[in-house]
């Protein structure tokens, strides 16, 4: 999955945030873009699509975030890959943007140390 | 790799800065540590056991990192698993203590977000 969630550049510096209950990784960059097809696509299917995995996958991510949150991030209607759709809560939109913002702000105040280091790369 | 850089705790946030080359990924959590511990211990095997991965495979972490970067990181005597020993350049001293710091600076500015966040999982 970790492949398919930013497309790699020459040069660059990516500020991959992990979550973690105790479960396991609540949230991270796959699951937050899986987060943000779902929300725009409002398919769990098409979401999957997007990324290049399976449904089952998908899902699979969307249960485990849903397990380790207070409350359902994705509610999903009935009828499995096919039918029903699938929506994101008040409380996966709030997750998603906290998310967003962390990294946004992590993205930020790396750039300056970035900014050095880039100089020692090579390519 | 990944799974023993750093111990899951339960709800946590972990700034994990990917830096990319031309080549694929420069440097990351994994290859921080493994620098670390190279600087440590001055040998590429110990820092392999420390981290419970091959020797092998610490070595080729290293021959990426020397590719990616202007020049070599970690100096490695000769002589393989057994013998020699190896230690950090001063670009390697210098490209670890950008990306240390590059992690704390993150972590620092995602805290207010990440106490946010925290309260919204389960566990």
């Amino acid at each position: 999955m970790r492949k398919n969630t930013k497309p790699s550049r020459a040069r660059s510096v990516q500020p991959r945030l992990r979550i973690l209950c105790r479960g396991g990784v609540a949230l991270g960059p796959g699951k937050a873009e899986l987060l943000a097809w779902i929300g725009q696509t409002g398919s769990i299917n098409q979401a999957a699509k997007q990324m290049g995995m399976s449904y089952m996958r998908a899902w699979s991510l969307v249960q485990t975030m849903n397990r380790c949150f207070k409350g359902p991030l994705v509610l999903a209607g009935r009828g499995g890959p096919g039918g029903g759709g699938a929506e994101l809560t008040p409380m996966g939109q709030r997750v998603l943007g906290l998310y967003r913002q962390m990294e946004q702000d992590s993205l930020k105040i790396v750039r300056a140390n970035w900014q050095a280091l880039r100089k020692l790369l090579r390519h």
